[in-house]
């Protein structure tokens, strides 16, 4: 079974654990109370497998009923809370981590949509939904239009790139656990080399004349 | 079948091209990159629907499976993505589409909440979601209160009358195409008259003294 | 069965209509229209329940579909859009009744979560959602950031206290309509205790040095 990735689990802790860092994070930084330090990690952490629980119809989702996930994602928050003026500093390596997260969540995601038997377009959908569901839920309960929307970064490009070649590979029937492998491998490049080469996605097209707003 | 109105689907993918274009305008007033303004696209032509088919248990919604809507939220996306400069000065006429969108997705909206057996109040509501949903999603997402709250234009009540006719329709055991497209007729010529002779819905009841807020 | 708590309908219909008039005040201090008034108290009375529903998969979730409750927002919100400048002044009440709206919907919550034979945790997890859940949508949807998060004050703390005594006794098999509205009673002084003491959450924590943001 293609969700038998390698390894997979102990990936998807990671996602989870870097996930609700990043949230933590967030509520760190607009002086939230613990409890709402603890939640954004969680929403951070878990928030798009939720979003793709619910629209598979997977309830109840893993975010509130897998206690490995749970435990993994409060660890995550409390380590911030904890630890935050050091890990602060410690951004690059929670760039790439992200980076990490991003792809296993998608490639995973568009795994369960598969085996939930939802359309190719379906998994795609709930793939890249999984990967930045997480950080769009962070974003709007702190109040900040979501950054994957407009941070022109490529972020849920390769995402979604990734996405599609795990529903082309199996539709042609050739879906394997290395090949999931490579795509979560494929995915982490994209997004590392853009960064590396500051690749940007490209704003409003000018047309003839500035927008002017 | 009430759902199969004359010209339904055609209807239909009018309704989600028109949301496509105001969300995707939206992200492009806000300088979002290419992804963020195909993604306020999707959201605000699909998400009407994505909200019903949640609430009513129609997963996967769709607004991820269905590749006709789809390939139109997307569509509208790309259109207002490249003609953004001239498209806003056809404003009139696309208000005048979102009108047809409002009453044909509240229309629709409510049949299908019906059609999955639903209570006649909760197909008033899903109806009335379906009609306002995208809109709501797409100002959240851009970080904008929800416009439909606030306008005090009547825009989400003509929506409300239709789908309590609809409802009515249904339990008398009278609906039928016909109805329904009169239906849709009536909630697109309740919004335009609205907006002709500026009637607005009241604010807060002023009370003895003015809340002074 | 413990759902059956004396009381219980009636307690509920207190529940959803304090929510709905903490929504509605939200609305009237945006100078929201009466359409978005009412949408406020509807979101905020029931939208804790209808994320719980949604979660455990009872759709139609009760929030569109019960017509007492939708009934009994509807008139919190039209006597705050009557008489807000009065219940403004009368804001004491409404904070102990809010108190009592969070130890009952949490309660509510997690038995329903159980009786849909949630795990433990996710029974905790649903009852405190359902508990806060409602002036977190209000909040999303006047343009704020939730307060549940930053307040510091104990407010969802007591909530999950509660929700994680209610799975530990559903485990054990002592749970009854007893012991449920004890665990009610204990949330609700939990919150006035907290109130009356000004207890507070602690914010981020200072680490060796101040985060400076």
């Amino acid at each position: 079974m293609i969700a038998d990735l390698p390894m997979e689990p102990f990936l998807e802790v990671i996602g989870v654990f870097v996930g609700a860092l990043s949230g933590a994070l967030a509520g760190v930084r607009k002086q939230f109370d613990v409890f709402g330090i603890l939640s954004l990690g969680w929403a951070a952490g878990l928030g798009g497998g939720m979003l793709r629980d619910v629209l598979i119809g997977a309830v109840p989702p893993v975010g509130i009923s897998d206690w490995r996930l749970v435990a993994t994602a409060l660890l995550g928050g409390l380590v911030m809370y904890f630890f935050h003026p050091r890990l602060e500093r410690a951004r690059r390596v929670v760039v790439l981590l992200d980076a990490g997260a991003l792809a296993l969540f998608t490639v995973v995601g568009a795994v369960k949509g598969l085996e939930h038997g939802t359309t190719l377009m379906a998994a795609v959908f709930v793939g890249v939904l999984t990967g930045v569901g997480g950080g769009v839920l962070r974003d709007l309960l702190t109040g900040e239009v979501p950054v994957v929307l407009h941070h022109r970064q490529l972020y849920a490009i390769p995402a979604l790139i990734g996405a599609i070649v795990i529903a082309v590979l199996w539709e042609a029937g050739v879906a394997s656990p290395t090949a999931a492998l490579a795509v979560v491998a494929g995915i982490f490049a994209l997004r590392v080399l853009a960064l590396r080469f500051q690749v940007q996605a490209p704003g409003p097209w000018p047309g003839l004349r500035r927008d002017g707003r």
